[in-house]
């Protein structure tokens, strides 16, 4: 993996997009080294791909799952001839898919990554590498799509004057472009239906900090930084209009696993009568897992609290707990945003037929 | 102000304390340099007092306070003579009273700085400094034993095994010593009714993992670091048995202002049935003060979000809202935990007593 050449067209900020496909390559938006710097990484094989996701220089799970679905295709550009395709499947597909625990659109995309590799293997190492590149560009293509519609959507239950609180970054960098909660808010701003957001620092990473308010600098929209746990005073202040977050995996009940601190601001909201409300494609809904108590939680280095960058945080050695998200019930949930339109409860329903309309009954 | 070389005998933990007066010199250990660094101010004047408090190489509501009294004694302490001691006075206690608007305990001491300076005055300065410097020294020694009280008392609530969650910082450094919510904590531990502390990091100034973290290594105490926004989780995991805070300024109905992030743990708390005790001892307290709407809420620098040392967190010159303090209002208090004893509601009358009691009815 090499640092690369930024765009030859420079990305306009409406048009955003953390990832790229050119020349057999997969070019990510490394969104470790955001705000400071805008460098993309040049990724060749499926096990580079696997690399910058598990240290999130691609993150957010829509674009997880997007890249995963070019680094299957990687495992076929190579010219490595036409022996043992299973075993080249197989080993970018597991490999992809111990990265991270928690993103549903990973094994969404890998398991459509299968079965386009099945229709497509008799055809040689050829056709697998286009059939898995044309999936990965639909799915690329789809995700734009289908935020766009969740932004139109969610717009809808926006009031001129709202000031929105949001977490973590789930802007067109955590996406293949525009972003879910955070195309809400584009969305909603370009109606003329929103006066500020709130934007939280999201310990440990501050992709609050780096990526969202960055995201909103770009676009022009104006928001204020708060720390994490300024949101209940701002929600007693009656500050907060609404709250939009993403989801990371929703569970057949409507459970929705997100950015550790989501279930502390549904709490908060709650209390406080603020709306709250959940934006996601439905490729983040996982009809497999019966409820949140199903959904596995990544723990992260716990080193993550304990410096940042070369400056520590705490003392050397400090014992610390990093679990990477927690778990909202759906009762706490007013609302989702789905590319499908909005979902209201009972969710178990609402989601199951929100999955027959768009699949058939099979989910 | 000068650095200053470390006290010729080191500080045992248990006798740990962030404030020593020596030569006619008060020496504040910098906090703003732990965990890196150990290293103490030597302060000769009331602007140096006053410096150090603004910039919280001194922090803590009860370390404020009794600061500003050793504060006082130094206008008086540098051969000035006995020209306008009223002048005298009133400047260093002007100064001292606009570092910080929140914390209770700065009035409270520099009031009973008042009173001593009027009943020395006719002595000269020579003894207005022996006055208050007397009574920055039983300030000091009270403080101490407020804390062991409260730290007894507190035990008392807590059993064996228990989890215990704690925000900023309450010990040694935030006090003149022992500490008030991590007093408790250190007897709890003691009394052999603890098992593991939860540290929240306290965005955005850390005291939590710089300093909270640093005092229980020290004193053996096992604790692990979290995230400020995983206190939500923690608790729907039954990982938290209780939580103990200090506070800033306690109003007269049991409302309580403490560093940003107290009220979402309260409400927390209240959700998941977590017993949620405030350590503070009677000089927290403010009859004057009606309710929590009556108490200034300090606001910061918003650069504390931008920049942690050299490094930046978001994008240059990102807007940011950084109040210090929220508001718990007392309903969701489970008990005050005091140097006069377990406060329980109803408030106002439990508070009104404890009064009546130390000082007799006026307060």
């Amino acid at each position: 993996m090499n640092r690369a050449d930024p765009p030859a067209a420079p990305q306009t900020a409406d048009a955003l997009s953390p990832l790229r496909f050119e020349d057999g390559t997969l070019f990510l938006l490394d969104q470790t080294r955001l705000p400071g710097a805008e460098e993309w990484l040049a990724c060749r094989t499926p096990a580079d791909v696997a690399d910058a996701i598990r240290r999130l220089a691609v993150r957010g799970a829509p674009a997880i799952g997007v890249a995963a679905a070019y680094a299957l295709a990687l495992a076929f550009g190579d010219g490595g001839g036409e022996d043992d395709l299973e075993a080249r499947f197989r080993e970018a597909h597991d490999r992809l898919a111990a990265t991270r625990p928690t993103a549903h659109n990973l094994g969404w995309a890998l398991r459509q990554g299968r079965d386009a590799f099945e229709r497509a293997r008799g055809g040689g190492a050829g056709r697998v590498y286009e059939a898995l590149l044309e999936l990965a560009r639909r799915l690329h293509r789809e995700d734009v799509e289908a935020n766009r519609r969740i932004g139109r959507f969610g717009a809808e239950l926006f009031d001129p004057g709202d000031r929105v609180l949001t977490h973590c970054n789930t802007g067109a960098l955590a996406t293949a472009g525009y972003g879910t909660a955070l195309g809400v808010i584009r969305a909603s701003w370009e109606a003329g239906r929103l006066a500020q957001v709130w934007v939280d620092e999201t310990r440990p990473l501050l992709q609050g900090s780096r990526l969202t308010a960055w995201e909103l600098g770009k676009l022009g929209i104006p928001y204020r930084l708060v720390t994490d746990s300024a949101a209940g005073s701002l929600m007693a202040r009656r500050l907060v209009e609404r709250i939009v977050v993403g989801a990371d995996r929703i569970a057949a009940n409507g459970d929705v696993a997100n950015k550790i601190g989501t279930y502390t601001l549904a709490v908060l909201a709650e209390r406080h009568g603020v709306p709250f409300y959940v934006a996601a494609p439905l490729s983040t809904f996982d009809p497999e897992t019966a409820t949140g108590a199903d959904i596995p939680i990544e723990e992260r280095d716990p080193g993550e609290l304990g410096r940042l960058g070369e400056t520590p945080l705490a003392p050397e050695g400090a014992a610390a707990a990093n679990w990477a998200f927690d778990v909202t019930p759906a009762a706490l949930v007013t609302a989702f945003i789905t590319d499908a339109g909005i979902l209201r409860p009972p969710y178990p329903e609402a989601i199951a037929a929100a999955f027959a309309e768009r699949w058939g009954s099979g989910g």
